[in-house]
């Protein structure tokens, strides 16, 4: 089946994705949301094992189909001599390869960077793993769970009197993942700077861990346990340096946030709110004397909150300029005018799934948008195209190298 | 004061970054890590409000001066119109401008992407706000607060039996501030491309909100909602579809991540345990029958593992393959040896705050790293760089400016 060109910036990028799961897989998922042809490399036969990650519709995993959408599936076995050559001749052919074996397997391979970059010196390798190409931990074995508990970000989450609280997505990975596609975009951008100067050759590593995303994004807590001796733990909904800001429960049980963090602010909510006695008070006169008060200003709030359902709510504060907003699952999102107006859930047939809805491509370019054009492919359902669109076989060959589990 | 060269792949790239706190000026901050020239547009006399935000330390913003880290700051009142002529020149030299205003602010100025674009049509333009520029609540106050309980992510975070839990970093901007730099990368690399080919001015429009990064990053959701009917909710530390994965408590009362979601990597840890017994227990014998006794699991778990020090515990489990770690804080990451191997805690001499640990620059880029030459600049410190430079002002030009309350 020919598909539909894809319209985004990166139409016409080869990438070869060669890691499984979670991390790798999100950085090619965002390149092919936005037209790179992404073609995954799985093992023969049992694919990516992402492939067994429940839950599962008509037996088919809903992770794979959602996060390889637009993505190209080939079929290869790297630990196979024949598998190495057939994947150093497609290295040949991309742009960007993305890998996320443990540290030293491509090198034991024979397929590692030096040997791929002087085969195709233009390529750009993002390597995946829990700890990083270097350092003391660089062989432990590397989940996002371990990765977001030594980032530091865990020990800031949930509240003081019970414990940290992991996050429900595969946060670490994800975040690495995203690392990965805007430094190998970075990458890609100073190739094509140096090319145009005539300076070619600007294939390089981009070494990506699982734990140092996250901890990029815990941006002043370093400088401020060495300068202040300061270290942050948990604080439950409250915001450290300004209130209120926290989630409160409405009167139809329905949980809601609310951010009130600076004085105008503060005082449109508390208007809308019909509080002008709390306005008056002075434990809440300003952003310091709330902090002081937070506890009793939480209580006069959740008070109020907890006598008006979610909706009415909505309706009052927030033309009055109140920042509040419902705690959304999954169905509510499905059924907001906004998500649909912005087109962040689409609909398309799939050959396994049937009609299929899932969220849409982020974020939105003006001149070259994404474009979703299937949901994630069988085990080498494109092992003919590319074997003999990339290197050039022949149905005869690619028949004899399934036959040989090569491929 | 002149600084020393960025080695990295941006070195050469203009960007103007217009926006305030923290999702744009981490899209800015990437880049700047990364070696491009990131010129932050701050309002005379009172700058970012992010200067305001806690802790400090010698009255200086510890948020500012780590996330304003390589960037330089002019001072300009875009609300005058002698600043928004300024603001068309500099965007006529600019490669990416950085803007997070309400929707509908830039064009009542007469400097909104129309016109920038008309002026230089190969300016690349990400736009931040609260719900993007399209779609019903386009005009709500957008806080990252909201935007994360409205992605989905917060209904799932937590325990089932206590609330919901918010991030402890603003995640919802800062997701946003990744992606905001991705897709500028991919729109860069789209304009190269398209140069090279002589089809100029592909400048364009890029609109992130905030809420839909965090969004895009639940990836199955939706699907599992539409075609399960399953809506995912609170289910603590627990991993929904395998086990175990959960937090522990040690001995010495630390926190402890451990994840054996995979047959292998749980008969190793049982093993490093000596927990033959626990191996032989029907009840654990696959992850199906360890999910069905999971609070049962947890509990053998965290029985042994509340009669062991952390470090002890590390050093049996590690090299047996046990995939564990502990949840660590800013200080204990300080103390980390594989943290220091790999550069991530570096060390400079800053004028107002002398001499400051911070993070360091993620990822590791083989040939072009990033590289910190200075913490966050003061209100306007390159004024006379800029505007001599980019738009060849004389000193008595930029004085006059000054005067006069432009800049």
């Amino acid at each position: 089946m020919k598909e539909s060109a894809n319209t985004g910036p990166l139409a016409g990028l080869k990438v070869l994705d060669l890691s499984i799961i979670v991390a790798g897989g999100t950085a090619s998922s965002l390149m092919a949301d936005f037209g790179a042809e992404v073609v995954k490399i799985e093992r023969p036969k049992t694919g990516d094992p992402l492939r067994n990650w429940g839950p599962f519709y008509k037996d088919v995993s809903l992770w794979w189909k959602i996060h390889s959408r637009n993505k190209k599936s080939i079929t290869l076995d790297l630990a196979k001599s024949s598998g190495q050559t057939l994947l150093k001749q497609l290295a040949n052919e991309a742009d960007i390869l993305i890998e996320g074996f443990r540290p030293g397997t491509m090198e034991n391979w024979g397929i590692g960077p030096d040997e791929l970059l002087a085969s195709n010196p233009e390529l750009i390798i993002v390597r995946y793993s829990g700890f990083g190409q270097t350092g003391p931990y660089k062989d432990r074995p590397g989940f996002g769970t371990i990765a977001e508990c030594m980032s530091g970000y865990i020990s800031m989450t949930g509240f003081p009197d019970s414990p940290p609280v992991l996050p429900p997505i595969p946060l670490a990975d994800e975040i690495a993942g995203i690392f990965g596609v805007m430094s190998s975009m970075m990458a890609l951008y100073n190739r094509q700077i140096k090319a145009s100067s005539n300076h070619k050759h600007t294939g390089q590593v981009i070494d990506v861990s699982l734990f140092e995303p996250l901890f990029r994004l815990c941006i002043p807590h370093i400088t401020m346990a060495h300068l202040l001796n300061l270290v942050r733990e948990r604080v439950g909904n409250d915001f450290p340096d300004a209130a209120p800001r926290s989630l409160y429960q409405t009167r139809d049980q329905q949980w809601l946030g609310l951010s009130a963090t600076s004085q105008n602010t503060w005082e449109n909510l508390a208007e809308a709110m019909g509080m002008s006695e709390v306005l008056n008070d002075e434990r809440f006169k300003n952003n310091a004397s709330r902090l002081e008060n937070k506890d009793a200003l939480n209580e006069i709030l959740q008070q109020y909150l907890g006598g008006v359902d979610l909706e009415d709510i909505m309706e009052n504060l927030v033309p009055a300029g109140g920042v509040v907003g419902p705690v959304y699952t999954a169905d509510q999102i499905m059924n907001d005018p906004h998500y649909a107006a912005r087109e962040d859930i689409i609909e398309l047939e799939d050959p396994e799934l049937g009609n299929t809805k899932m969220l849409g491509v982020v974020p939105k370019f003006s001149k070259t948008p994404g474009v979703i054009n299937h949901a994630g492919p069988t085990i080498g359902e494109h092992n003919s195209d590319i074997y003999a669109d990339w290197l050039g076989l022949s149905t005869a060959d690619i028949s004899d190298l399934e036959s040989e589990g090569t491929i």
